[in-house]
């Protein structure tokens, strides 16, 4: 695995578990992987990524960050890389993203290439004068993201295009009743399986919670379905897929952003699946069969440590946090706490939405104030 | 941890969620805790323990066969270590085991010390003769125990602690109906928390099956609690503790045997319990506050993988378990196989127990012939 991040801690517990030997290649020494990390360097050298790949079965990532031409040496050397190069393009590239969704016939907000002020203003006049202008490469967590209501909001971004930065697009700016997320995962051989459609709740533009299944979702889950499988297979996408979507207040559902990795929508799955998109994600990349999406509760919700407590340790609330609920799973990231960063989760499972959602908010809370 | 067994290994994914750096000392290269391992030495020698243990905050162990003055010079040293040496002792001498459970009126076998032929003897002749006999010392899966019907049956093991072997004890033929097993976990602050009773089913002398909780438990289970934790308190142990018993067709249980750590009758619990024995091992020793151990399901049942399959490679049988049974947790020790070496499980939840453990068996089959 490519990137040392939370994402590679968690696949630590999924492949001790299957017996699987894991190498992570981590940015820098101490990261939250570390215990798996193999080795320290640069994934943006093919020369590092290629030293890394010596001797593995496959190779997949942590994050979507590792430049084309090193995913086209791992290839051309012969490894084995899911999701591939081609795959990931997609997930690296918001224009070529967008394009593709459209090839494919999968809902999503109207949109436009901005390769001028002159795009953006024409985007902006048909769309009520307002929409999301984005870096087609290098966004996260909001990063890369901005709405504008006039092209002068994006002058930056625009003369940055110019002189050979980021690529824009724009988006019209969905009214949204909620967003939801589809994960999905995928063998090289085909066999695609879905967990159940669950509602995101994103504050200053990071997740903040996720409600597992999403509450009404009956009627558009089939769709949704559709829309994951039908992606994952036209991007030909191996591994764990997230899909972001919109549901806006009249029923419909469009496609908002793609993560080609295990995902934060996701992570209540370690306490609530019978198999956690940690364990798919392996079972996926090595070509293994799938494991069961079933639910292991009725509801589940997660809820993210974000920034660490205002005062006094970690240490101290984890304790307790710990010492109030102990039917809720703590995790941590193992990370140095800094304001916006994640480093940990809490899952809560029950029978009731309502009542998980409450349990899982207040032991989260152990970690806020 | 002291050992770098398969008990170690499942007490990574414990520790890497709840965000604890787990430092093994295994006793080789390459054992199947190996990820976690930060050394390699010989737990016999104080030197190497005390040099493994600078620096962590609590030492526990993956077996209970660290010698007492090894324990004892990493107290004095300073250490916290859990379960203790005092704690530790009757895990190692099954005698003050005997003497000690006989002290705290824990229900046991009829027992006798054996220090001499004539000690058997009077002890067959006052039990119908037939007698098991067990080295006090050193003996784990079925070694160090001999059903005898005279003494001379046991003359080597005589002749032994005549030399200075191994001392040694008989107990009463228990005529069992079956085998049950309570887990219980300590706090050193003195806090304790049960799983239900379960089952367990012995081939050759090693744990085949376990049934989780036991049919028809609900009787004995308030007597089995106050017997599990009797003893936990009693003998302070800190950590989880597996108290083995025989229940009698007429309705009695007996305490057989005693693990001072995570034990394969509660290796079900990673896939069926809130928390997991090895999450739960790791508060325990750490004083942290105990999880839950609430069922995720109302059946759980874990079959060993024991030997590997008699032809075709482990990976292949891995890969047809994986497939037909995608609900079924396929847990692998990344160990060589060989005849009676566990060297993975498999666990199965749902609704009813007859249905479970069909499916779990049907599952390990896989590794079977």
């Amino acid at each position: 695995m490519v990137g040392g991040g939370q994402l590679a801690r968690m696949m630590i517990p999924a492949a001790v578990e299957l017996g699987i030997e894991l190498r992570v290649l981590a940015e820098a020494d101490g990261m939250s992987a570390a215990l798996a990390a193999t080795a320290v360097g640069d994934y943006r050298e093919a020369e590092t990524v290629l030293a890394f790949a010596e001797g593995v079965d496959v190779v997949t990532f942590d994050h979507e960050h590792v430049p084309q031409d090193v995913l086209r040496a791992l290839v051309d050397a012969g490894h084995r890389v899911h999701p591939g190069p081609d795959a990931l393009r997609f997930a690296q590239d918001k224009r070529a993203m967008r394009e593709r969704m459209a090839e494919l016939g999968a809902p999503q907000p109207d949109w436009a290439p901005v390769d001028s002020r002159a795009d953006l203003e024409r985007f902006l006049a048909d769309h009520g004068g307002v929409g999301v202008v984005k870096t087609a490469t290098g966004g996260y967590d909001g990063k890369g993201v901005r709405v504008v209501r006039a092209a002068a909001e994006a002058h930056d971004w625009l003369d940055g295009a110019a002189a050979g930065g980021p690529r824009l697009l724009v988006e019209e700016l969905v009214p949204f009743s909620r967003e939801l997320a589809q994960l999905v995962a995928r063998r090289p051989s085909g066999e695609t399986l879905v967990w159940p459609l669950v509602q995101t709740v994103q504050r200053d533009s990071i997740c903040a919670e996720v409600l597992a299944p999403a509450r009404h979702a009956e009627r558009i889950q089939p769709l949704v379905d559709d829309i994951a499988r039908g992606i994952a297979d036209g991007l030909g996408v191996t591994g764990v897929l997230a899909v972001e979507l919109f549901e806006t207040s009249d029923g419909r559902v469009l496609v908002n952003e793609l993560a080609m990795r295990p995902h934060n929508s996701g992570h209540w799955t370690i306490d609530g699946s019978i198999t956690s998109q940690f364990e798919q994600h392996l079972r996926a990349v090595l070509d293994l069969p799938l494991g069961s999406t079933a639910l292991l509760a009725p509801a589940s919700v997660m809820i993210n440590v974000i920034g660490g407590p205002a005062s006094g340790s970690m240490t101290d609330r984890y304790r307790a946090a710990l010492h109030a609920h102990p039917d809720v799973k703590v995790h941590s990231y193992a990370k140095a706490t800094r304001p916006g960063r994640k480093v940990g989760h809490v899952t809560a499972i029950g029978d009731d939405l309502d009542e998980v959602a409450y349990r899982a908010r207040a032991a989260a809370a152990h970690f806020d104030a």
